[in-house]
């Protein structure tokens, strides 16, 4: 089928988008048009505002228009730990288990092999921010792949001389899943990381 | 988790999305303004032009900027069949299924209670657009509702003493389902429309 041009850019525009195939984006476009042309409008300015006035905070390093954003603005928040992860989606899946610290966002992880070290990822910020603070452990939740290991190691050896607790997330086996499904790296950890239980 | 408000107000932006709930919203925003920022506002201008921009074509009434949309112009299409549909959406749904006639969109159904009557859904035009071509057949592919059937009846009586040939598109049981997951009103047209089998 063919669209008018203003509708096939809409749709090829809208692919952007994660998970928008083909499919969805003809559906998001055509229902849009049909439907909600004010809330499509509404739309677009929230993208333009957005990516062209968001930064990164100065603090943790997150996403944010405001110099300090709202999780390091927050007196509330448990200035004893600090969480550092990979990126600011990172600290959107650690807020959901109920952490209530500070964090820092790191820009990836450390690839050495495309150029990517300690400062291109913010390294040095993340030592200036420790020692700016009265942290009592950093708690070192980059991704569980080998990158994200490496990375935790060589903060964990930058941090050893300051005289806090690091810690690294546990490794093990998904909370409802199915042993059998678990890969053998994991299942390797898992058993590795074994506790006993308290009856 | 607290976003910035440039952040919050798009992630509520992009809930008017259809299948678009809080945690994609999160995600996508994220995501555009971790990645791909010149592809949010590329989406941003696309979005306001088409809002903005986009009508409807003057002879089939679909969703077109131009005064005469892609299908219309297009003239390898078969001119003797029109296909009657209740919504944009349903033109790029019954063009998958390898249809290339011509076709009408109505504005909905009829709906007497809502004081949606013929012209406000677009039946005058639709007989207008009738009388000013050559079609053989008109064929009626509203919704397979109450009142897509209504419409579809009332319809099929305005074109009656026009000397062409109307038809309804079949009711029956979807193609890939179990039998027993059929509703009982769709058994029963699939069971009166029985056809014999050639073998
Ligand atoms: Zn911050
Ligand atoms: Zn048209």
């Amino acid at each position: 089928m063919s669209f008018s041009p203003l509708i096939r850019q809409l749709i090829d525009a809208l692919r952007i988008l994660p998970g928008v195939g083909q499919k969805s984006a003809q559906r998001m476009a055509l229902q849009m048009l049909e439907r909600d042309r004010s809330g499509g409008l509404r739309l677009a300015q929230a993208l333009s505002r957005a990516m062209e006035g968001v930064g990164y905070c100065r603090q943790c390093r997150t996403l944010s228009e405001d110099e300090i954003c709202p999780q390091c603005a927050d007196p509330r928040r448990d200035d004893s730990l600090l969480c550092v992860v990979q990126s600011p989606m990172d600290v959107f899946a650690v807020e959901q288990t109920g952490f209530r610290g500070r964090y820092f966002v790191l820009k990836g992880h450390l690839s050495p092999l495309d150029g990517l070290g300690p400062e291109a990822i913010g390294i040095p910020e993340l030592l200036e921010r420790v020692a700016n603070a009265t942290f009592a452990e950093v708690i070192l939740a980059t991704n569980p792949t080998v990158e994200g290991e490496a990375t935790a190691h060589y903060i964990a050896q930058m941090l050893a001389p300051k005289g806090l607790a690091v810690s690294r997330i546990a490794h093990g086996v998904p909370l409802g899943g199915e042993l059998d499904l678990v890969d053998g790296g994991t299942l390797a950890h898992a058993l590795a990381g074994r506790k006993p239980i308290s009856v």
